[in-house]
């Protein structure tokens, strides 16, 4: 009969610990949980503290006792394992009868993250909170009932959804982010329409400004200083810069860490040390599409990674592909989602836009326009030059977000092409999309330029190609216009471009700009039959728009 | 320079006109159309018989005008193509002006599909209606005026839209289909979903029974007789039992045809005439699964064919792989979707379940459940038994169920199998998913019995089980009783199970049961991993239930 020993009892732990059972109905399994809760829904802990989860038990999505029940699990909360003796095989545990030790035949490594507390002059403060536990939402909670104010620091996704959340319970909310925009997972061009919704709120955005001190004031509050010296006040504030793996205890115990504290694991979630697996926020995993080391704390690995993990425990091998890094958000009224990589992401890797990568973006109706409350989202679909395969994509909108992006978190699992999106055959009917789905949409205008029949210009791009002499042409409608001028553009409608070809000197490139990127590319296709040079605004006027200066 | 026809101005002919003009600046090109309008919103037409959509020009998503301004198309209205002479590369066109011929370098058909009109005594009445063009939607529209009381003849996609439709604007309905259920691209057991959403919103059904004839009654209304020797009546009959090609004007062109008037086509959407391509409605394609022949008459598969053949056309070749068969609708308060091979065309093609395929049903919630609005949904998917591939799939509830059939329809598409499901990495937050999304969760069901580790039994094999002397045991937790009783069960909730071991024969066979098959996966794994044989009850009480008699 084989001993298991689980630590931590939250996402990775409780699926491993499930799974083990279902594999192997004689082992002993025992499952230490440092907190009073195992397996509780940390993703809706802001939703708690925003009150659009009422009850405090939704949360709890398994008691010990249940889960002991279902499972033969022998779990035991308010356990912390403080030491690993990979020798010896054994962990030593502190309870509240004390500390003792109990051996292993394997161990399985689920300790999570712990949020960051840098050495920031006042952040020990009893109104600074970060949010882990459910105690750590409590707490928040009953610091919305006294003030009127908070000031959220860290513009991740946890940063974000408190911010959303305290925002929505009738507090003035300052969301503080040290880097010049929120959630990295978005590139710098889609962020402004996430921004854009917080402040549209009333969220008072301090972005590009890090924390230099936290202050105490006379009424009880807390004032933020700012590194740009500005100062920011809040009845309290929420503390959620990041997280680093909760691994202290394994100092000593000869499993390999990464440099921040992640344990090193295989594709079979195999630590260094034989009979020790890890899975979760803790580990340092890989990259489905890079094979390079890196770490998502995301609850959909880990339960992944728990699953595999438990099946070579219990004698089955499969390898972890590794991770694709799909994510979504609420902002408000909008969806946000993104999977794969991402221009950051690529860039930094050394891939250069133009040579290795290119994008598409556009800006389709969640479903077809002439059916009521289509919403209009931004779809923005990265390719590699070298064989249109997907890298990654990124999406924003009111409606449909989260589905685009499955499919195409699908499709980058498996390295689909842009070819393969234009032949997904994806369910339709009006109310749920169009005979050409945005996934469509998107592989088609990205095999435009995959294949040369359409050149991009970024909008960054525009002034260097004007001041080499282009010459910039608004095909828009005029039933368009009210949208915003395109400065520097003459207007021709596209319906007029053909009558008016000898207006144009050959000797004069030509950049053509519409709403969205469509009547561009078709003002493009014209142009360049007719012998002109020519370059589509990637986008439109739409996505000139989105790439407004920093206005804080 | 080229001269391009096409026949057919709605989906498959626009999208084709406006792809050659974007590869060929300077061909000529004429886009032939019967009817008054092209490209207009087909899908739409039952939305706009039900007032949904209440613009009668927002189903004209193309004029004439802006078609001819935006592609330099010749777009001929109210002209019909009535021979196409392949000798000498001619088509004979009448319009109001008379007959005159136009010859062609190239030709494409899209005539689309016409409603089926069988020889029924009555047939020809004034106040029986069918759906196909804007014209055929205002005359139900003004017929809606007159009445208060419809019989919809045929239970597929249009025959349901137009049930809910006419149901919404308040007229009693009435919905006859000849075959025992509606919508055959759900299989039976699914099917109860939307039926019994038509049924508590008040449509009456009549199904398993054919129109025998109409006759006038005094009222001016309609009764219509069925093959059983009822009578059903309303003011009113809409006529849905299904299209046909439009291809009568072929006759004698050569044009290969199959023996229901289809257009012949190979991967390249070529006819055997060379110089002649068709797409669309009016086609025979081919199953991307199998690559039997098969009619599938949807906007997405046509828009698809329609951009390659005019890829082909222009000298830019990719072959079709052929139609996957997604589709959903909205039945009232739900959504339904299937994507791929269903049992029934799995079984016509010779196929048998538990020999060559199997199935999991699932009942998740749309989000995890704990978010407010978590909505159930059922998901059958079906796979192979040789190596796991996925060949359908069926998904009906009130939220989140395209974003599944989409994602399961990409996988489809490329023939993965249960295993790539469960590696998906999909979006994952409260509002939108579980961080096991139901896609990972019926791969993982799925994974299970293909491998083994679950031996399911269906409703319908439970009475020879139980003949045989199987013990059936309901697992479920006493809170779960309230749905029902699962008739013939001994009830011993799963957390009791371990310690009743002792109370089972190991001669006697055991069936488990639970509420929709997650319990009933670990009480039978209890059971087996102790030495006894038995079998768990797919989709549990939840599916079981599903599959009433016919209640007509």
């Amino acid at each position: 009969m084989s001993k298991y020993i689980i630590v931590g009892g939250v996402a990775g732990g409780a699926t491993a610990a499930a799974r083990l059972r279902r594999l192997d109905e004689t082992a002993e399994i025992i499952l230490f949980e440092r907190g009073e809760d195992i397996s509780f829904a940390n993703c809706g802990l802001p939703y708690y503290v925003g009150d659009v989860i009422a009850e405090r038990g939704d949360l709890l999505l398994q008691t010990p006792e249940k889960f002991r029940g279902m499972y033969n699990v022998d779990v035991r909360v308010c356990s912390e394992v403080t030491r690993v003796d990979t020798e010896n095989r054994t962990v030593e545990v502190r309870s509240a009868d004390g500390v003792y030790t109990e051996n292993y035949d394997a161990l399985l490594l689920s300790p999570g993250a712990k949020p960051l507390r840098p050495p920031i002059p006042g952040i020990n403060h009893p109104r600074i909170a970060t949010l882990r536990s459910v105690q750590d939402a409590d707490r928040i909670r009953s610091l919305v009932g006294t003030g009127g104010s908070v000031v959220v620091v860290g513009g991740g996704f946890i940063g974000v959804e408190l911010a959303e959340n305290l925002r929505e319970r009738g507090l003035s909310v300052t969301l503080v982010e040290a880097m010049p925009h929120i959630l990295p997972i978005f590139d710098t061009d889609m962020i402004s329409l996430l921004e854009d919704e917080l402040r549209r709120h009333g969220v008072e955005l301090a972005l590009g400004d890090g924390v230099a001190g936290f202050e105490e004031q006379e009424d009880g509050g807390i004032c933020v200083r700012l590194s740009s010296g500005r100062t920011v006040h809040g009845d309290f504030v929420a503390l959620a810069i990041g997280v680093r793996p909760d691994t202290a205890f394994l100092d000593g115990s000869g499993i390999a860490l990464g440099e921040r504290g992640h344990i090193l694991v295989n594709e079979y979630m195999q630590t260094n040390i034989p009979h020790v697996y890890a899975v979760g926020d803790a580990v340092l995993t890989r990259s489905a599409q890079t094979g390079k080391a890196t770490a998502l704390p995301l609850a959909g690995p880990a339960n992944r990674q728990a699953r595999l993990a438990a099946d070579r425990m219990a004698g089955e091998a499969r390898a972890y592909r590794g991770v694709v890094g799909t994510a979504a958000l609420k902002v408000f009224g909008l969806t946000a989602a993104a999977t794969g990589q991402n221009e950051r992401a690529l860039q930094s890797a050394g891939m250069v836009y133009g040579k290795d990568y290119r994008f598409t973006v556009i800006f389709p109706r969640h479903h077809v326009a002439y059916y009521p409350g289509a919403k209009e989202l931004a779809l923005k679909l990265i390719f590699r030059l070298s064989d249109g395969v997907v890298l990654g994509a990124q999406a924003i909108g009111a409606e449909g977000v989260d589905k685009r992006i499955d499919v195409l978190a699908s499709a980058i699992g498996r390295s689909l092409t842009v070819a393969d999106l234009e032949e997904f055959e994806l369910s339709y009917a009006p109310p749920y999309s169009a005979a050409k789905d945005p996934v469509n949409m998107a592989g088609y205008a990205a095999e435009n330029i995959l294949l040369g029949r359409s050149i991009p210009l970024l909008p960054h791009e525009l002034s260097a190609e004007l001041a080499a002499g282009a010459r910039l042409i608004d095909v828009r409608p005029p039933e368009e216009y009210h949208a915003g001028e395109i400065a520097g553009a003459q207007r021709i409608p596209l319906p007029r471009l053909r009558e008016r070809l000898h207006e144009f000197d050959p000797q004069v490139p030509i950049v053509v700009c519409c709403k969205m990127g469509l009547r561009g590319y078709l003002a493009e296709q014209i142009l360049r039959a007719h012998g002109f040079s020519v370059k589509n605004m990637v986008g439109g006027y739409t996505y000139m728009k989105m790439q407004h200066e920093e206005r804080n």
